[in-house]
């Protein structure tokens, strides 16, 4: 079942990096929508490498194909299924890996998992490209999301322990955050921006790596969407954040400083907004017992520093039975954090839009007209 | 979908804290495993009130009641069934809750969520209380594990900030680390535990509370075992673990800590023990693209504060519109790491024993015999 | 995954014929319901031995003991769990029944799926009792349903091969079938009604059984609701009607016999009904593409002869290895097809609520007051 | 969820009729099977048109392409995703549809689900061009039971009333039934295989159509396979058998005939075949309590006739709101029994490979070798 996510809305994801092709289906999306296939493209090319000075020279266009779940460009409600093509594929070396299995990668745990049959060409199901086709998924439930005036905007927290601005979590400025897409690095403070810059740069020249947190909140998801327990909306996007590669911590809210706090100081006090109810504070994150309560729902994703390094690194070798050192060779990030936001905001869209349907059904999923 | 949780072995929670009672089915248990309830009381109690001097005077004999799915003394494989009944309840002063939500608490979302239908006394379905039918379900699951060589430890990392000693999770003592169990506090140095159960009174003193951190391990689920993508072992854990109440983050090997490395001092590098392969290092959490390598899971569990203190805080007043205060009566520990100890490592063996019934399936499950 | 049913509604089965408890935990049911308990009574009274002259003479009280999910009257929304306590069990002659398999049971088939783990008492899991918290499920979802003016009507159309007058699928009178089950046997015809309940006479007095059709209509369900491919009503209801004990076929609208018909006489022609759209016939049931029409969802059910019967049947003898006989004794029903009527239309009801939820979401499942 | 079937083994289809491409991701297939291509491809050719004097002459050449899970031409057990492109659509005429829809199709009952905004060219979604990808999916799953020595054969037992031999379905020839797909028309009876094709020419040329029955059987698996309750195999069958356009019942061993026998002479008895347990007969289609016995799993599907017929029908118009006729032009098969066979076998494959892997687990699904 490792493809598919989702109750209401699902997805089902496919490819290897080095194969004909990656993609997605998605299924339970309200019909109706008219999709802007060039807001979809432009969302994707924020996960595309090339748009920083240290990205992997890999080129790959990305272009979805819309298969399926589209006429006369408007969702039809039944599957929607995208294909992008790998093009860019140089597959010529990666025998050593089966042989010399690189650390901190999945090659030696595909091997197990698979009985040795795993594509191992560019790390092949576990590539980092997968999150192209999930990317594409969230940019479709985004912008049904956008009309409901739910948003998700994110920042990079930090890279390298190089820690950007606080965000305001209880009056977001959302434009102004949405804005932070269109800069070098989405970054509040530019200074930190800069230092952020030169730290990769600098692991990049030492052939390493780092890694990084991205904060990320959903904006005007309504109070009371959300299940207590197993269907919580930390439960929800817990699964599937940890489903990216290289994530290896989640919290919510303040995260795991609440740990250290007293609760006279944590707990969010309700307040009135005229007739509406707010929160003095989002310490928790905008959920309360797996629902929401109206605040932004926020929460980070921590990264670690890109397995793939151009260092000699031990190992083993599995044909000599001996240890061994191996110097990773192909195209890498030295560190993908700022490819990450989107992908970030892509799976909290897919969980946003799943809670949203569960909540409204499918009878107003969609209004016919309500986007002309 | 808020009660279940599982791929081929299920859970079904239900339950109010003031209602007759509480419970869980489990579906999917190999059959044949002779059941131990000495140890699941054993278990269970680590769960109970009343173990350190702050904890809730509610006094729940927590005595689960199997229903169904066992006979003459093992698991038959069909659903199994346990209830335990709800005895020490007082229910008077739930009213005031409706009318002044408690800040840190489900009252707003449960009663968004509900349209207002929830059970409110207690906290109903939001209540910790849940988590004994949760740490039972575990309880079973971790014998069936044992019995495999799998064990489940943890001790406290954290409580108010006050850290333990770090974990060995290369080469862990695993009988050393479930002996904690016995201690007062689970926790590796005695110093370290008696600075938390100070600051812990010293909270409780000042109506106040706090909160800490829960480290775990799984150690010897063999390598192989989990999915690529969404159903990834950190998904599935993330998923349960976010479920468990006032956990606002998780974080699996070193966590963010990571974020904050190099890709040349975090990589965990394979060698070889004997014939078999280990890792140098575990910083990665015994995970590589979602599938266990051999070394054990680790993973830390960050909670809050406990939101109920006796402290006045501020609050709105449904009725009047108004801004009030409130201060929560009831009965509430002023730190629940404590307790949460085992239901942290049920959740886990729920989700170890769900992956390994993946990878065993059910015709070698248990093997006749075996347990004799 | 054997207990677990449904989508945004689900339920989860538990139970042995003779353990101390059977039982269900529903999840997803729209909070703020007013449950009517006597209603639920009487409907499950219909499931209940000892309306007929030959029904088993085993006396079960059958009382649910509703352990969550209700407050002062009303669903919470949260997972309401029920238990119905076995207590006329006698398991002294079950030891027979694991060394001579009867035939037409699950003792052969139970003992090599749980390695013979299995409660075999009562025919344990596989019983015919785990209709009853079935039957609970669905007398609280046709409650709900009701409330929308969707009602769920049957008559037994066959037994023994006597059958029934036909129903009027397209214009039902339902309160007249509503009243059907009021009378000895849900019979249109009081004659058909006396010939079939000679047949079951004749056959119990001659040790054996007779098998029959059970013919019901979900009526009132709006057009519209359901799913292409997998998700269509007719794989939902196929799927759950498969699951009570004694089904062997499943058909909808006129079924099998459609199979010889030409297309010009099959298909079901739209006509308007002043603005809204009905069908001048009903062959097909009610489900095109697996969604409903707006027509009356009709299907049939059909139900084997009781397995356990009072003659000497050939079976083997798992200690000798050799052909034996076996008389099978106990408390047996000659015919189940009248005690499975609300066991078929309460299968029905969870499917309906849950396929309406999916529609409705849960953002308008009850309004408030709605139901006063 | 209308594309998802699945626990272990799952299956998500996308497409329309007349849009870019149909296909399926099957997730969780076991690794390191070597898939014979020409195999799927000689499988897929029986469902294709052109078969038969009457098929309809749209020409598709249903040339899959895998886009994934499969690497050096086994295997991979991630997603394995396959791609069929449109390439002979001809929609023109499908506006009128919109207007007029067409009687026993889905035309009113899709607009509803989806608000208007469902692709109706060809049917759309709806289209029997959805089991091609189905039949691709069983395609492969049939080779990875066939290894198990499980095979799936077929015949049609009926078209327009006209009945074949009945099967032994005891002792099944399975060579002899499997050599069936070489003959015009999987019939056991050369004289009754005449007759079925007269009557669908005789159909055809009178502008109708007609309808039948296949009959199918799953020979080889094990006893002890399956669940008790939601999850038995007639369950499961009857889930994804109702998901294939056209069907209007299912039934297993004798179905529906049951209900008229007692059950002296319907119960199956068991017997000593050397050291392993047979049984003297298989009127319950070799499923007790939801579970193999070890004969072989018959069933029955029966298909209505083709709702597209070229007479003269009424119909309603929605733009004038008047009741109007209709004649439906396309190019439609008089009978799709024909190629149903293969999609039905296709889907007995895909439940009976998800049974397996629940029953035999990952860790030995494919034994590497076994397969060269």
């Amino acid at each position: 079942m490792s493809s598919n996510w989702g109750n209401l809305l699902t997805i089902s994801l496919f490819g290897e990096s080095h194969g004909p092709g990656i993609g997605v289906v998605i299924d339970g999306l309200p019909s109706g929508h008219l999709l802007d296939l060039d807001d979809i493209r432009a969302f994707m090319q924020r996960r595309a490498p090339g748009r920083t000075a240290w990205s992997t020279p890999r080129q790959e266009k990305d272009e979805p194909e819309i298969l399926s779940g589209l006429f006369e460009g408007r969702t039809t409600g039944t599957p929607l299924a995208a294909v992008i093509r790998n093009t860019d594929t140089r597959s010529g070396d990666y025998q050593e890996l089966r042989i010399k299995p690189r650390p901190g990668h999945a090659d030696l745990t595909g091997m197990a998992r698979y009985q040795g049959y795993n594509d191992p060409r560019g790390s092949g199901h576990f590539s980092g490209r997968l999150t192209a086709p999930l990317t594409f998924a969230g940019a479709v439930c985004r912008q049904i999301l956008k009309q409901r005036q739910i948003e998700i905007v994110s920042h990079i927290l930090e890279i390298a322990g190089i820690r950007d601005l606080p965000l305001d979590t209880v009056t977001p400025d959302v434009a102004a955050l949405a804005a932070l897409a269109d800069k070098p690095l989405p970054v509040l403070s530019d200074t930190v921006s800069e230092a952020m810059q030169a730290a990769v740069l600098e692991a990049k020249n030492n052939l390493d790596s780092v890694g990084g947190i991205v904060e990320t909140m959903i904006v005007g998801l309504p109070a009371g969407i959300g299940d207590p327990i197993f269907d919580g909306i930390e439960s929800r996007l817990g699964s599937i954040l940890f489903a990216i590669p290289a994530v290896k911590g989640v919290e919510f809210g303040d995260g795991f400083a609440v740990t250290k706090r007293k609760g006279s100081t944590n707990n969010d006090s309700p307040v009135f907004a005229g007739k509406s109810i707010r929160f003095a504070s989002n310490h928790g994150g905008g959920v309360d017992g797996g629902i929401s309560n109206g605040m932004p729902i926020t929460f980070r994703v921590g990264f670690k520093p890109t397995a793939s390094i151009g260092r000699e690194q031990q190992t083993i070798n599995l044909l000599t039975k001996q240890a061994d050192t191996l110097v990773v060779h192909g195209r890498h990030d030295p560190c993908i954090v700022t490819r990450a936001v989107p992908v970030v905001e892509a799976a909290a869209a897919v969980v946003a839009l799943d809670l949203l349907l569960e909540f409204e059904g499918r009878s107003q999923a969609i209004r016919p007209g309500a986007d002309t």
